[in-house]
């Protein structure tokens, strides 16, 4: 028996002194100059891009990897390329669990109750067959979509892993639906983020709940508000860098402890030679230890 | 340039005499016992598993398929099968549309809009890489989660493939969320179905619009309402069948047409052989067809 994501994750954040997740969100037609060769050789366009996304991932995972505590594969971006991009999805996990990174599988699935437990098994179960079991992705924790409600929800919990909802995501547009007032008052986020309360579990070692949250960085006023409703569960806080956020708006999410929140940041890694000339392994390296330096202090102080 | 969704759909429905959507969910654990020598021979369970699961969803395809207008891969049934389940799911793909059909894929996804257009490269769109242009599943439609609100959906509609997007899902648990009151009066899926009827354009020719919703058959009250709000929407109505609900509550989704409404099943007809006793094709051919009369008598009564 694993021990449950949240002390897992808590034991992780100590150790390491971080709680940035390094975004994988390879964009097949703009990697690093240096994954370029893996797509040589034969095969199809497809097959060759797929190995040089796994080595971009490699390359992002050695350079910025030590300054994280776990990697947030962005799903869509490896499914684009069909089964091999699935095969490097699958590579890029490995080389991360390698690194003894944590990783979070960013496919925000929600489903009927049937489907959803499919989803389970892809993301962090396993899947009897008549050939033999098949693992799944191994996730350690995976986003999810609340929408179809505590039913839906259910069978992604029972995976063991760790779930993050999207309660008030990062985009201008979360406004049209996660805003709207409840005939009781509240907002349809708040509603969610008082889901996600009464679902989790909370984990007596270290405070936190295998049911996180995901709260969008760019609208730092919902932090406190979402830190009220939901006292124990990790937050994912997307949208830094690149969207718009910035680090040190982030301090209420990190009133719990160290571990109560994490902050994950991909274009501004992976692209931080475009701004400062660099190379991408080097800047990317710079760009993750400065990150981590700002969310350990903001966590620390 | 293609021809729009609802017009080609509309088409195929009247020249097949058929709103039916077969849904492709298979357990790998329970394939026909026709496909099973597929799995045979070498390789890890998972390629092993997923040859099977490719040729039981080919003599679905052969034997239902003649009854219907569309296939509905639930993409959840294949990705645990990681790489070889990607592979299977193409190779239905392109099963389906040799056999005339159309195919809407079943994933939900949902994103902000950098991932969204991801998703819509995955699905329906062609993805530049470095070793030249991959094309996606090739999908006509998909299914699509609206909680990120509407910029997040904008990339889903610039596919040109039809969008469903969910607006009350058929399980017990849709009304966790749903169904809550807004300070407004009207419920969340009021409102989202508000928002689908905005962003849909209406074709002149057929009347109907490029963005569809997903109304679960499970709760046939919400028929009419939902019809009233989207008048020119395309319904895909799950739930027929296996979730309980039977296609005789559904007339007033096909109000508009017989082209306005889509009807879903999938393990009513797959373990059709399960109660009758008769082969597996022979079964799921004889309820793929009363399914596909039931409606069409609804659809032009």
């Amino acid at each position: 028996l694993t021990e449950p994501f949240a002390g897992r994750l808590a034991a992780a954040v100590a150790r390491r002194e971080s709680q940035l997740v390094l975004g994988l969100d390879p964009d097949p037609a703009a990697l690093w100059p240096q994954a370029h060769a893996a797509a040589e050789g034969s095969g199809e366009p497809a097959a060759r891009a797929g190995r040089a996304v796994l080595e971009h991932c490699r390359l992002l995972i050695d350079a910025a990897g030590g300054a994280c505590v776990a990697v947030k594969p962005q799903l869509a971006c490896f499914e684009r390329l069909g089964a091999p991009g699935w095969e490097a999805l699958a590579g890029a996990i490995a080389h991360a669990h390698a690194a003894g990174l944590l990783v979070i599988a960013d496919g925000k699935r929600g489903d009927v109750p049937v489907t959803a437990a499919a989803y389970a098994q892809a993301l962090a179960g396993t899947t009897p067959t008549l050939a033999g079991i098949v693992a799944g992705l191994g996730a350690d924790a995976f986003t999810a979509n609340p929408l179809l409600g505590r039913d839906a929800l259910e069978p992604l919990l029972a995976t063991g892993a760790g779930v993050f909802v999207l309660v008030r995501t990062s985009n201008p547009g979360a406004a049209d639906l996660q805003d709207c007032r409840l005939a009781g008052g509240e907002r349809l986020w708040e509603r969610i983020a008082r889901l996600v309360d009464e679902l989790g579990v909370v984990d007596a070692g270290c405070g936190l709940s295998d049911v996180g949250a995901v709260v969008g960085a760019t609208a730092p006023e919902h932090l406190a508000r979402a830190r009220e409703l939901m006292p124990h569960a990790i937050f994912l806080l997307p949208g830094v860098g690149a969207q718009g956020g910035s680090v040190e708006d982030l301090a209420p999410a990190f009133a719990p402890g160290a571990a109560a929140a994490l902050v994950t940041a991909s274009r501004s890694i992976a692209r931080a030679f475009e701004s400062d000339g660099a190379d991408p392994q080097r800047a990317a390296a710079a760009e993750a230890q400065r990150l981590r330096e700002a969310a350990w202090a903001l966590a620390v102080a």
